[in-house]
């Protein structure tokens, strides 16, 4: 049997956290699978906002198409926002996962309600806009921020994480949640551990859309391209999206 | 490595069907993943309506209970109400996952809207309740029954499979939906092969939710035993019902 | 006029309790009603969880059945999670009532937005996910526990009493509601009483369901028979369920 | 015991559909109940949208307060657009119950969906908003409406109750719902032949609305005055309104 | 070309309130606008509530009338519980906008999320009504009442004026909102202030509520004729309300 | 006074269609308003699908950077994705406003529900989205598409929007809405004619959102940058994106 050759995609430019993002996908997946984490050469080195998103998008679709080139059956957007989510479904044939979207999921599939850890408070809305997207704003007990930018957690000084480790305390005793959904893909590697240390599920997006796309191939379900989610309708893509073509 | 065991329960008594899903089941199994197809002892021959449900709830306990001991590390409810879902989980630590949510949950990820086509008019309403629960009441463009009992799906002709591939067909023309979520464990087989014919994804909970629970515990996620989940406080229960002490 | 004869179902198997909610409903009912307080003869001595509200709906059944057959005209459901209700309506011609969804519906009658006080956290998202599916998420203000299980409402202690009683004049102070709901059948007692000291309605659900099904049955409306609460198809029942044949 | 005095307001100044009112209430009331018909002596002959429904609404509120002074402990509105209900709570000690809001209630204990058969088109949009308030938007299957004036259900032809009664078969045909809720007080006199012909609950609201305030008062529920349903602050109200004062 | 005229209607007789009102309205208008400010000859002196409303919903409707007769293009109804909105439309050709709803629509414009911030906690549940019936209950981050009564607005001691400050101030540190909206038509005065001291927009309806008529009637667009907006079916009107025949 | 100078963003690169956009625009403008009708250099000559609105994301925020650098005071998105919208927002001080955002704003305020007429069904998902973030579900009665690429509004021949004319006029007898938006900026020319013949208001979301920047300009409101739509983190944007920084 051939290996599953799956993209993790970190939408922003700092390798070091492509580095975290694929060690936690690697980790995640099934003997079978392969991963191949990448990020785009041009863009933003974090995403905090709609605009770092909006660039983000953009090098998402880069990614995705490279991807097919390179074979991959399915892509992961390893990026809390899930960033150009339905534009990338539009590129693929096979399924595209976001980690945002992944971790909500299985969150509802282990406890009634579950909270969220992210990081800049001006997040929290894209996260907001989500959960209501998706169909769980009533399953989101809460949404916490430990006011660090993204790249704190790459600093290697671990502030950051204690943050995190004790805003999970804090919703554990507070929201009257059973899970907790870490709203970054810096965190990644924060989810096992947390997870032990609070007796309660602790669940990152990364490894849960490496699951999600591989099961979704395992059942030979990729992306619908009949409707809405269909190849983009060809059309004469200018400038520096020509690639997109 | 020791085979990750897995625990698919029909919850009706009709053994032919058990055998149905135990095939889905382990056709859609990863290599390391062992099914152990089960069905309570006792009970009703197939799940049509809410009382129905109410007594296939309690075959679920007893065997999510049986396969504890048996050290099964997960559980699929194979019957599309999900019949005792949240109380399984209370009795399990780890995975519990129904087949209409694991159906309805991936259908999110390769479509922005699906259908489902059932057996009977009467169950279209526990779907219904299901989608508003699970979140995905947006997601779902029609719900169709095909106006069969469930046990037609075993009785050979395979009439009952006709009309649940016009339904298909007739639900890509007219619904603007992108996916069709198969709304009965006894559909199983079928979806591979309306996948090719439809051209757009059919879905199977089975499958699904086999590739759910292993995800989950691949992700060393159990059900959450912190919070409203956790197992039932222990209670002198009586009668009939003493196995489930 | 022959009298009007309900069934008041305690879905536990404490006398106690069924003592108290069979006093509660025929305080409230009128002079031609007569009540019949039952419990069922087997399962749990107190419902406190999803796994409690599975066993107790099959009591549930099991007295609709018996009761239809003793020739009552309506039938009332007295546990706050309404455990079996939907399948409780397929098996009755007459009505079948809640006292959650009775204590609800009334509290939206008397003000624009209610409180609920009940046993233990975890039974408080049985009550969301109530008021999810009745349609009251935006009416209900707040939700409160007072963390004491369910039988120390009838340890003749009033410690438990103290404690809804507390919990009631907090809910009036914060929440900004006009009413409260009591959350469980064996605060059934406590409700005149606490009307009278907080100055505001508190609404006991055992008496408000009686009165539910005393109108609908004065309005010559019983469960509908024509569509989803239908009859259940007949079909072999076996075992320990063979009674609900 | 005295006997309980329910004033039943008809919020237009048709004194034939005050009588029909009148007898769809009485006979729908307890032997203990007495009731008093009444409707304001200015306004709109028939409350067919929004700006009928305002001045409706203070028609209403002269009712409410002189009910209080005659004694009343319960008030009807008796328009399907329940106008003033608020306000009128404000007003009331006792319990203040539309007959749209108690049929929708009523209709949701007896079936999982209903649909509602109204008078005119542009009516719809007033039972549409009383869905969402009430939170019954996703209980209603349909909304028909016979497009007939309100006053042809007075003229005596019995052409409008003959479209009443089609659109009830059709509905009973086409929208998969267990119910039906009749939406116009001068439809009163038709449901019970209809749920006989019909053979589902076919509800009016006029009767339901009396056993709402007949079970309240017994429940010694009045309108919360506590809060936002307070009676209103002392103002010197001038001109025609000056007796509301 | 001819000026545009714009009816702003208090729907309170406190004249005081008007010229507050007008003020704000003229200060808003464009240089081609001239603003009509009235009020009712009869009435309540302020709106605190359900009845208050109601009684000024009369006013409203008077009034679009008159304003009608004296050729206006278009009507604000300048109470934040917009009274009378949907019945005023009914009447008038032109458009007619309230202040809380276009202080609402344009706060989505400007913010992902708002706060309110109003004078009595009773009048909390209107704008909750209000947030539903428009569509941004998800768009409120928090409502907050200073616990004054309107007129405190116009006692020239700033006490109420200062509470109002204050709250914003709370509203901005602890909500999580961008934008305030000011929940009353006496506290117009302040918007422009606040936006500056606070940093973030904080939007009076007066003044939004102009801008919102100028450009539905520079569009050429006003209340809709076809269907249920369409004038009142014609009927005889009796009474004190002859008049808005 | 100086002029009001608007920026006008067609975000696909078809000259033709900023042609009409730009007129439209100006025929919507206030007497002292100026329209800077602009579109990106690079991108899709259309925007119909999610790809498409990705890259067409990137030219809005190039050209609301660029138009901040000239001086304009608020930015209208022309495209009726609303591409862009919250990223535009990040980065602007004055107001943005998409187009779909206004039309359907201003439709709520003169009709109780209205009919959107857009080009392609692949479109139909992305107006669904837009009416549930920005609350608007149920006041939209139905979607339709013409089936025609937007393209096809340039193309001289007229046959597109003889399609929806006709569809508008399908609309007006089948949904029941009091009003139509048009779901494309190139239908913008259509608006007045259609609502001249049909009786009902046509909106057209270019004049509309003109005329709402106008009004918050007017007003003193410019976009929040108190919170998450504070102008973007300071990072190094690298590439392609460089002169976003």
């Amino acid at each position: 049997m051939n290996p599953l050759l799956i993209q993790v995609i970190n939408p922003n430019t700092t390798l070091a956290m492509t580095e975290t993002i694929g060690c936690a996908a690697r980790a995640a997946a099934a003997p079978g699978t392969e991963i191949l984490a990448v990020s785009p050469s041009q863009g933003v080195p974090s995403i905090e906002g709609h605009a770092d998103e909006a660039i983000a998008a953009i090098g998402v679709l880069e990614q995705v198409r490279r991807g097919r080139e390179q074979g991959v059956q399915g892509h992961v957007i390893a990026c809390f926002g899930d960033p150009g989510l339905l534009a990338a479904r539009e590129l693929a044939s096979g399924p595209v996962v976001g980690i945002a979207e992944a971790a909500m999921h299985l969150a509802t599939m282990v406890a009634t309600r579950f909270s969220i850890v992210t990081t800049l408070p001006r997040t929290v809305i894209i996260a907001r806009h989500l959960l209501q997207q998706y169909g769980f704003s009533h399953h989101c007990a809460a949404l916490h921020a430990i006011d660090m930018p993204v790249l704190a957690l790459e600093d290697g000084s671990g502030q950051a994480q204690e943050l995190v480790r004790r805003r999970c305390l804090q919703a554990k005793r507070e929201d009257g949640s059973g899970a907790i959904v870490l709203g970054c893909g810096g965190m990644a590697a924060l989810a096992a551990e947390l997870t032990h240390e609070l007796g309660m599920p602790v669940i990152d997006g990364v490894g849960a859309a490496v699951k999600m796309v591989e099961s979704l191939v395992a059942l030979g379900l990729g992306t619908s391209k009949y409707g809405d989610l269909a190849f983009p309708r060809e059309k004469k893509i200018s400038g520096a999206f020509q690639h997109l073509n």
